[in-house]
C-alpha cells in the first residue's frame, strides 16, 4: 500500500471509529471528527511527541482538544496509538456510564488527555499556560545541551471557541508573551450550531490575529495532509510569535449533512453511517481498524524512544547539576519543603491590624523561595492584592525566568492560562484579583476543580468593607458561589496567622483549587491556632454555660468578638467560633464540630449573602448577613450602616435567644 | 474670552471638580479624568443630544462611560451641563454615603447616566445592546419622516475594557451587525493600573478591531478638541460599521504623575492638587465653575428644544399612524397585555410529558405577538434552548427587524448586550444558553440584577440529567449561584404549566433579571396551578398527618411524587412541595410559609448543590442533593447512580424521620 493510500486509510478508519461511535450512542457529535481527522492524523503522526506507555511523561508535546465536543477524534486517536486502557471496547462504550470515553475529555478521568474540555474557549487558553509554564521552566532549568523543558503546545480548535471572550484574552496574552512554541489549528469548518458561522460572525481572524501578534497561516483544503504538515513545520519555524493555523475543512465531511449544522451534534443514524462510509469508500464492519493502519499509527515504539532519549538526558543533567536535577525532580513532584508550617510569618496576638491581603503578600515572599513552583500574578491589580514575588521579575517576550505576571485585565484568561500551567506540572500558580470579579473567572474556577487543580485564587477587598468603590466592587453572593463548587476549598482568614495558615493549606492541598478571600481593611491580630485553621473551625473565645454562639469568618470575627464583650457586659455568655474553611470542617468527625458549634443557638455574622450559613444555624439560628448589594461609602460606614455593628449583632443575639 | 479659551476653561473646570472631589473624598481616581476631560467635553458639548430636565426622555443619545472609576468625569458633565440633582453639594459629596456621586456610576441612583459601569469591559459590551435596540426598533417603527428611534450611542473606555474577554464578544457583534450609530471613544493612555500597557499587552488596536468589521480612527493629541470633533464626525458619517476613535491621552494630565500607573487610583494628594492646578493655570478655590463656563456648559436650553422637536414628531406619529402609535408608547411603558395570564399555553395533567425548555419555547411563541418588546436569542444553542420566535427573522446587518438574534458562542456578550437592549427602553430581552454557562455569564447577570433590568436568562439542561455531555456540561453548583445573587428571581419549573407561569411573573416582575431553570428531559405534566407558582411553592400531594415533607423543584418533583406514592406503600404518609421560586416563597407571610412547609420533618430534593437547602430543611432535615461533579452517561442512568431514584429517596426519608 502506498504511502498516501496508507495515509487515507488511517484518516478514514479515525473518521469511521468517531462515527461508529456516536452512532453506537445514538449521542455525540459526528461532524467534527469526519472534518478534522486529517489535521488530527497529521499532527499526532507526524509531529506529536507523547508516549502512550507513559502518559504523564514531562518531555512530551502538550495536545489540547479545544473543541471538546469532537472528543471521538483524541479518543479514535488515543486507542490508534496504543494507549493501553483506550481498548476498542472503551470506544464502543463512548458516552457510558464509567467508560473511559464521556461525553466530552475529561483530565484524571482518561489517560492522555492533557486537560479537561467542552466549556469552550478555555481549552485554548489553558494552552496558553501550558506554553507558558514551558517557556518559564526552560528558562529557569535548562542548560547548555539540556534541553529538560522543550516541547511544543498544540490545539485544535473550532469557531465557537473564537468566539468566546477569553480567547481574545489568551490570545492576546500568548502575542504579548511570544509564546512561539505555540500552535493552534482552528477547524474553519464556516459552520456553528445554530447556523452558518457568517450569521453570526464577520471576522476577520487574519487581522484580528496578527493584531495579538501572531503568525497567522492558512491551509486552503483541510484533507491536504502535506499542506497541514507543511503549515505546522512553518509554525515551529517560527520561533518569536505563536501560529494560528485556519485549516478549511467540512464539517461532517462524506456525510449526507456535510457541510451544514445539522452535522454538528447529532448521529448520522444508520442510513447516514452507511452513506458516508460509502462515500469515504469504506466497507468494514463497524469499529473496524485495519491491521496496516494499527501498524502505521502505534506510537508505542516511537515514544518509548523519545522517552528513553530524555530521561537519558535528565540522569545526565542530575549528575551534571545535582541541586538543579533535585530541584527539577521535586518540582515535577510537587513536594513542599518539610518546613513548610515552620517557615510562615507569625505575628504575635495584638501586634498591629494588617489587612489580610497584606499578611498573604507577606506569606507569598516568605514561602516563594521554598517552593520553586509558586508562579503567578493579578489581572493588573497586583499593587491591591498583594500578590507579586518581590525579588523575582515579570515574565516578558524572551525573558521567561520572571515568576510573576502581568496577566492585563484579563481574570479568565489569567484563571485558565494558570489551570494550563498547572497541568503542565510542577508549576503551583497564585492568580489575583478582586474577590468581586471571581465572577469573570468562574468558568476557569470550576474547571480548576473538575481538574483537581491545585491553583490559589487570591480573592482580595472580599466585602462592602471596601468602601468608597461602591456595589460595582462589593462582593455579597461570591462567598455563596465559591462556596459551592465540588471540590475547591475556600478560605476566608480572620487575621495575619489565619492567612498564613490558609496558605500552607493551599499548598498541601493537592486535589483542587483553594480560594482565598482576603480583606481590603486592616484586621487585628489574633492568637495563632494553625491547629484550629487546619480543622476549618475553631473556638477563639469560650464562655461557660454560653446562651448563644457566634459563628463567623474574616472580618467578622473581630466583630464577634467585639459582641461578645458586649454581651458579657450584659450578662449574655457568648462563645466565638471563627470558620475560615467550611470544608474542612465538614470533613472533622461528628464530635470535634458539636465541640466546636455547641449547643446553644447560633448566630452567624458574615458580610455576604446569607444562603451558606443556614447550614450552620439552621431555620432557628440568627443571621447577620447581607442579601443585598453594598453602597459607596467609606468602609466602616457602608459596615455599619448595613449592620455589622456591635449594636446590631446583639439585637440579633437579643432576638435568637429569645 | 474667545471660543477657545471658553473651552480650555471649560475642560480645566472638569479637571479640577474631579480632582478636588478625589481629594475631598481622599479616595478615588483623579488620572482618567484629567486625561479624558477633553474628549468628555467634545462629545457632550458639540454632538450628545440629551435633556438635562428629563433624563430618561427616549429620544436622547445614549453615553456609557465604560471606564467607570473615571467617575468624576461624567459628574462633573452632569453637574456641568445642569442636571438639578447633580448639585455642587454633590461633588462635594464624592463617594459618600447617600450621595449621587458614588465611587461608580450606577444607573437608578444618579440621574443622567445610561448604564451602571466599573465592572470592567461590561460598559462597552451594553452599549451594544443600545445600538442593537435603536436599530431594531428603528427597524419596526420608524416611518418615512418619522424618525421615532434615531439616536447614537458613545461610550468613553479605557484599556482595561478593551483587555477583558467581554470586549471581544461585544465587538465582533458589533461588528457582524454593522452598527453604524456606535462609537467607541479608546482613552489610549498607555497606561494601567499595574504598569504601563506595554507590559501587559501589545495589541495592534487597528488590526485587531479591522479584523472584526470596524472603523479605526486615531486622534494624535487628546487635547485638540478639534481633532476629536473631526473623528466623531467622521465616526457618524460611517453609517455601516460602528467605529472605534483610539484618543491617545495622557492619564493624570497636568499631574506630578501625569503619564505613570501612579496617577490612576489615589488621590493626589493637598500639593499634588496645587501643582496640578498650577500646571493648568488654575487659581481658584477648590470646586469652582466659572460663570462663563456653567452658561456655556448648561445644555437645558438645547436640551428641552431637542426632546420639544422629538415629542411634537411623536404627536404628529401618533396621528399618522395611531396604532404604531400606541404601540410605540406601552413598549417605552413596558406594558403588558391585560390577558397575559389568559394567553398562556395550558397543558392538561397527565398529557404527554415534555421537556420544560420546550414548554418554554411554545410560550415565547405564544407571547411573541402579545409582548412586541420581546426579543432576543442565544449563544449558538438555540436549537437546544428553544428560544426563537418562529414567525420573525434573524437580525442583520442592514436587516434590523427580526426579533432573533444569532448571538454566536457569547453567553458574556450576549448577556451584556441584553441589559444594554433593555437599558435603552421598552425591550424585554431573553437570552438562551445552557444551565453551566451561567459560569460565562454571571458578570453580566450580576450586573441585570444592579441594574435592576427584567432581562430573562433561559437556562437548559439543567442537571445532570441532560446526561451524555458529562460533567463539562452538567450544572451543580449554579442554582446555588443564581440564588444568591440580589434581586433576582430563580424559577426551576416543575412542568409546561409551572414552565407557562414562571414565563408570565418574568414579565411581570419589572425590578430584576429572571432565570429559567429548564430541563433537557421530558416530564410529566402535573395540574395547573398558577397561584401556586405565584407563591413561590406549593403543596402539590397533600397527606393527612404527614409523617415527611418533600421538597422539590424541577425535575425532581416528579421524583418526589413516584416517592411519596412508595412511602405511601409503606405506611409513611408524605407531603409533596414544588418550589419553583425560593425568592417569592420568602416573600409570603409566615402562616403561607408554615402552611406549605408543614410541621414534619423536611427531605430536599433537587439534583444540583445542597447549599441553598438549608434554609428549607434546616440541620435535621434530609438531602437528596448533589456536592459533587456528574459524569458522562444516559441521563436516567447519571440520575440513578448519583442518588435520584425512589430508592434513595425512600432510603434518606427513612433515616430522617428515624
Amino acid at each position: 500500500m502506498s504511502d498516501q493510500n496508507l495515509e487515507q486509510l488511517s484518516i478514514n478508519t479515525i473518521r469511521t471509529l468517531a462515527i461508529d461511535a456516536v452512532q453506537a450512542a445514538n449521542s455525540g457529535h459526528p461532524g467534527a471528527p469526519l472534518g478534522m481527522a486529517p489535521m488530527g492524523y497529521t499532527l499526532w503522526q507526524r509531529f506529536l511527541r507523547h508516549n502512550p506507555a507513559n502518559h504523564r511523561w514531562p518531555g512530551r508535546d502538550r495536545f489540547v482538544l479545544s473543541a471538546g465536543h469532537a472528543s471521538m477524534l483524541i479518543y479514535s486517536l488515543l486507542h490508534l496509538t496504543g494507549y493501553p486502557k483506550m481498548t476498542l471496547q472503551e470506544l464502543k462504550d463512548f458516552r457510558q456510564w464509567d467508560s473511559q470515553t464521556p461525553g466530552h475529555p475529561e483530565f484524571f478521568h482518561t489517560d492522555g488527555l492533557d486537560a479537561t474540555t467542552g466549556p469552550l474557549g478555555q481549552g485554548i487558553a489553558m494552552t496558553v499556560g501550558m506554553a507558558m509554564a514551558e517557556a518559564h521552566l526552560a528558562a529557569r532549568y535548562n542548560r547548555e545541551g539540556f534541553p529538560v523543558f522543550d516541547n511544543y503546545t498544540y490545539a485544535i480548535c473550532g469557531d465557537g471557541d473564537l468566539q468566546e471572550g477569553v480567547s481574545h484574552e489568551a490570545a492576546a496574552l500568548a502575542g504579548h508573551l511570544g509564546l512561539g512554541k505555540l500552535i493552534w489549528l482552528h477547524d474553519d469548518n464556516e459552520v456553528q450550531l445554530d447556523t452558518m458561522v457568517a450569521k453570526a460572525d464577520s471576522e476577520r481572524m487574519r487581522l484580528r490575529f496578527e493584531g495579538y501578534g501572531w503568525q497567522v497561516l492558512k491551509v486552503e483544503d483541510g484533507n491536504d495532509v502535506g499542506a497541514i504538515a507543511a503549515a505546522i513545520e512553518q509554525a515551529r519555524a517560527e520561533t518569536a510569535k505563536p501560529t494560528l493555523i485556519q485549516v478549511r475543512t467540512v464539517i461532517g465531511f462524506g456525510s449526507p449533512r456535510a457541510g451544514t449544522p445539522k452535522a454538528h451534534g447529532e448521529p448520522l443514524g444508520d442510513e447516514g453511517v452507511t452513506k458516508t462510509k460509502q462515500a469515504l469508500g469504506w466497507d468494514h464492519p463497524a469499529f473496524t481498524v485495519p491491521a496496516e493502519v494499527a501498524e502505521h499509527m502505534s506510537a508505542l515504539k516511537r515514544g518509548a524512544a523519545q522517552q528513553a532519549e530524555w530521561e537519558e538526558m535528565m540522569n545526565r543533567y542530575r549528575a551534571e547539576y545535582p541541586e538543579l536535577g533535585q530541584e527539577v525532580d521535586d518540582l515535577l513532584e510537587r513536594e513542599l519543603p518539610d518546613n513548610l508550617w515552620g517557615a510562615l510569618p507569625q505575628w504575635e496576638a495584638g501586634s498591629k491590624a494588617q489587612a489580610t491581603r497584606s499578611s498573604s503578600g507577606e506569606v507569598i515572599n516568605a514561602l516563594a523561595p521554598l517552593v520553586p513552583g509558586l508562579v503567578g500574578g493579578s489581572a493588573d491589580v497586583s499593587g491591591s492584592t498583594k500578590t507579586a514575588i518581590s525579588d523575582s521579575e515579570h515574565m516578558q517576550a524572551g525573558n521567561y525566568a520572571g515568576r510573576n505576571v502581568y496577566f492585563g485585565v484579563r481574570e479568565f484568561g489569567m484563571s485558565a492560562a494558570a489551570n494550563g500551567m498547572s497541568l503542565y506540572g510542577g508549576l503551583r500558580p497564585l492568580v489575583g484579583t478582586f474577590m468581586v470579579f471571581s465572577d469573570y473567572l468562574k468558568p476557569a474556577y470550576r474547571l480548576s476543580a473538575l481538574q483537581m487543580q491545585p491553583v490559589t485564587y487570591v480573592l482580595t477587598h472580599d466585602s462592602v468593607g471596601l468602601g468608597e468603590d461602591g456595589p460595582t466592587h462589593q462582593p455579597v453572593e461570591q462567598l455563596a458561589m465559591l462556596r459551592a463548587v465540588p471540590g475547591a476549598h475556600v478560605f476566608r482568614p480572620a487575621d495575619a496567622n489565619e492567612t498564613a495558615a490558609a496558605w500552607a493549606l493551599a499548598l498541601e492541598y493537592k486535589k483542587g483549587p483553594t480560594a482565598l478571600v482576603l480583606s481590603r481593611q486592616n484586621l487585628p491580630v489574633l492568637p495563632a491556632n494553625h491547629a484550629g485553621v487546619k480543622k476549618g473551625a475553631y473556638v477563639v473565645r469560650d464562655a461557660e454555660n454560653a446562651a448563644v454562639t457566634l459563628l463567623a469568618t474574616g472580618s467578622e470575627v473581630a466583630l464577634a468578638l467585639d459582641a461578645a464583650e458586649a454581651l458579657a457586659g450584659e450578662g449574655v455568655a457568648a462563645r466565638v467560633v471563627s470558620m475560615p474553611c467550611f470544608e474542612l470542617f465538614r470533613e472533622q468527625d461528628r464530635e470535634y464540630r458539636r465541640e466546636v458549634l455547641g449547643t446553644a443557638p447560633r448566630v452567624a455574622i458574615e458580610a455576604a449573602a446569607s444562603q451558606p450559613w443556614f447550614e450552620w444555624v439552621g431555620t432557628e439560628g440568627g443571621l447577620v448577613t447581607l442579601d443585598r448589594f453594598g453602597a459607596s461609602a467609606p468602609g466602616e460606614v457602608v459596615l455599619e450602616k448595613l449592620g455589622f455593628s456591635v449594636q446590631n449583632v446583639v439585637k440579633v443575639v437579643r432576638e435568637t435567644i429569645g
